[in-house]
């Protein structure tokens, strides 16, 4: 290969291509994939990673990347070349038989950890999960690190983000929160009653559509199906498909699903289409594009406006379901604070301390500190301190999440990033967009969306996460933000004064 | 490499893999894709197609197959390496540029055929038409032939069966099947009105999934879904995907579309599971891939026993539509025989024509006997000469079709062939299965479906299709049993005595 842009160009679209096709072959796997299709899927997948970390630890593409480097290249050819050099740094540090191995077994311990939850058995999947762990500790052996393996497991997700660098906020963080699930836990509680009488799925539907479409999410480059858990898969920015669940006595839960996957799908739509392919067309950071998506969650499908713009929506979708709601109920339905077991259901308040308690756990194991056998007990005390609540059973407590039978550990953490950079961007939006309220309440979604293609999305891989966290809303990554817009809606919300629920 | 079956099987999992990836992408653009998603399609199917191509003519594959077919194998293995040289010998011969370059052609004609259909103009279409016919001839020079070079494309869909090898039985078919038209249009018209009724189109799913289920099709190993033109694709015999298409005022259109593809898909699911990636797990061709799907449609669904399996379905899924109808009438509207312009529409008889006039065409183009450009007025001619009927539009004549947008010249003989092989097939299914009449009257379909997985489907490559015609029906591929076996049906259908529709 000679070293021009153009082979660079013309390698990293055979390697998109491939990616693309795990694209499809992953959501196609959730959503349509017939249950005998199994093992030929996992085979193909396997086979296709394979054929793409050869294709990027390719020696000739090395020495092209390296001839790159040493030109004179315009800004954004640089950040491609130093984009795909990180990426290929740390996939040439992995073997080839590790790569295979972690799919091969982690396929095996998703199956395990169906078993062991419906089996009520950690036996059934802890020898599994002990693999993993060890899998996962060589990776990081391979990679290398300054302070700690779980730092080289981190990166792949969060780049350029370690334990230390995060360590103090999450301190800080789950100080705050304690606190203030305790104060509001000593308040009379509210009720989410309202959202869960009968919702005809037909009308959660049309509702789910329509509110992606007034968030600007564009159905001619997207869909929306279901699946067991939401999620969304991206087939570059013309193809992005968002997932969702309907349960008909329960709005709530397809109706944050679908704008907390949207806030996915908007960043993905939002990448620049003529850098696919390229880094410059992929989103920064798992932590980012949480970031979006909980920013729409939460910070807009939340808020009060929000109840506003939604309240005819559901007297138009469901005649006569919700006609004695009033704006003020449906925004206090929608902010029930309540600590609870399950991650996946669990409010703004209480979500990132389920988090903390898998970082904790995780990065421990990492570490080799605690066994995988301690993982049970632990989950069951640690739920008790940080939240007071106990879980019965396995599949309530240390088996609830798929996470770990994959093997990813070092994901978690960037659920709570996403969590900090939102409240902190959305202040930044708030500061620029000073009708936001106004236009929300009145369903113009598109002013914030395009803020944050402008300043986030368009940018793909740019910056890295925490400097673009700085250059959007000019200063690093805090907690204070997050626990201040938590407080300004929660203290009144609850009755609670600043003192009684910040420290 | 070095020669072991093992290192074969190895790299033929890895083609496999490709292959896969490949149907799925394909089925997904026609069925799930958004629009704005095709052009990374596009690209990405390209992609995969040159890495497949890679893989096959790979020099040390090559010397690999070499090695193997010197040395003393089980029956199995021989044939796999038979047939897997048979399928690298044709694509080595195809310069990699070539591949590209259809392919990128036939997407740039795909989009030429339907604004050339929506504009009613022959001049948008036929430039591109030209490109791919000359890129077919290439193909067909690069990989050679003996007496045409027609014969070089067919044996990509048809294995070892030439023009010549079939002129005789198609002059055969033609004069018979004119001469049958021409009998059953002297006699009063039956009309197919019992069907044109209003049958919901939530009945007409039903009906679709009973029906499939009932002919053995595992739906834990399939789907049935909806597209603009049914097809089956071929995701490995534990992944089987079927498409139809409902109309609610024609119950025939879905119900017919849905057994046809039903055919081919229990093909797919009869392949040894074992034997997937490589050739004996895989059809023999294309003529005997339609061979299952037309003996399902026609032989069984159009058959007098499957009007009395059907009246008590149509009666349970569409109660009050067709109460006064018998299954005698039943059979009748199924059966109706009007010559007409569009091919996917033509019954029973007049089918055929419409293929013998594609394929005399299209071997006059690649011959080079006939521009492009003649092909609208041949079409009408040829059209009134055999039919009867003249269209006034392209998009009712020669622009009816999608294959020559998809450069697919060569395919259309293999309708035909699988409608002789299904006659040929079926009696001597009805020689073996005395009680099968009876058994499709009472909708068990079980007995032929076992006796076709049998006979045919778990054989894969092992014979070539007309070794494997002999093989199961003891005889040569002929006209004769598909002629006598329209006459059997349509001479009573229409009062016809033997001599009147017979020569």
């Amino acid at each position: 290969m000679t070293a021009t842009y153009d082979s660079y160009l013309r390698h990293m679209a055979q390697l998109h291509a491939l990616n693309l096709a795990q694209g499809l072959l992953s959501w196609d796997q959730e959503t349509m994939m017939p249950p005998r299709g199994l093992e030929a899927r996992a085979h193909t997948r396997a086979v296709l990673s394979g054929l793409a970390h050869d294709m990027l630890v390719d020696p000739a593409f090395g020495e092209l990347l390296d001839g790159l480097a040493a030109q004179e290249l315009p800004h954004h050819q640089q950040v491609n070349i130093r984009e795909t050099r990180r990426d290929r740094d740390r996939a040439v540090k992995i073997p080839r038989e590790l790569v295979t191995e972690i799919s091969r077994v982690s396929s095996l311990a998703q199956k395990a950890w169906q078993q062991a939850r419906e089996q009520e058995s950690w036996a059934v999947f802890s020898p599994l999960l002990q693999e993993l762990v060890q899998l996962r500790r060589r990776e990081a052996e391979a990679v290398g690190y300054r302070d700690e393996p779980y730092d080289a497991l981190l990166d792949a997700y969060e780049p350029d983000t370690r334990v230390a660098d995060i360590l103090p906020l999450l301190d800080t963080l789950r100080e705050g929160l304690v606190r203030m699930v305790r104060a509001i836990g000593e308040r009379p509680p509210h009720d989410d009653a309202v959202l869960r009488r009968r919702y005809p799925v037909a009308g959660q539907m049309a509702l789910s559509r329509r509110v992606l479409q007034d968030m600007g999410f564009d159905f001619r480059a997207g869909r929306l199906d279901v699946s067991t858990h939401p999620f969304t898969a991206d087939l570059g920015p013309t193809d992005v498909r968002l997932t969702t669940r309907y349960d008909e006595n329960d709005l709530g839960n397809s109706l944050f699903s679908t704008i907390h996957e949207g806030g996915h799908g908007l960043y993905e739509q939002g990448l620049p289409a003529d850098r696919a392919g390229t880094p410059l067309g992929e989103a920064v950071s798992l932590g980012i594009h949480e970031s979006q998506s909980r920013l729409w969650e939460n910070l807009v499908g939340r808020s009060r406006p929000f109840a506003d713009y939604l309240l005819p929506l559901l007297r138009e979708h469901f005649p006569g379901v919700a006609d004695d709601v009033d704006a003020d109920a449906l925004y206090r339905a929608c902010n029930v604070v309540r600590p609870s077991l399950v991650r996946t259901e669990a409010d703004e308040v209480t979500y990132n301390l389920h988090i903390l308690l898998r970082l904790e756990l995780e990065r421990e194991l990492v570490r080799g500190n605690i066994g995988v056998d301690d993982l049970p007990a632990l989950w069951r005390e640690r739920m008790r301190e940080y939240l007071g609540v106990e879980p019965t059973t396995l599949r309530e407590g240390v088996l609830q999440d798929i996470h770990w039978s994959f093997g990813l550990f070092g994901y978690f953490p960037t659920y709570t990033l996403g969590n900090l950079y939102a409240a902190q961007i959305f202040a930044a939006a708030r500061a620029d967009l000073p009708e936001l309220d106004k236009q929300m309440a009145a369903g113009e979604f598109y002013p914030l969306r395009d803020w944050l293609r402008e300043k986030i999305h368009r940018r793909g891989r740019e910056l890295p996460p925490r400097e673009l966290c700085r250059a959007v809303t000019g200063r690093d990554l805090a907690v204070e933000p997050f626990l201040e817009t938590l407080a300004a809606k929660f203290g009144p919300l609850y009755a609670l004064e600043p003192g009684e629920i910040l420290a």
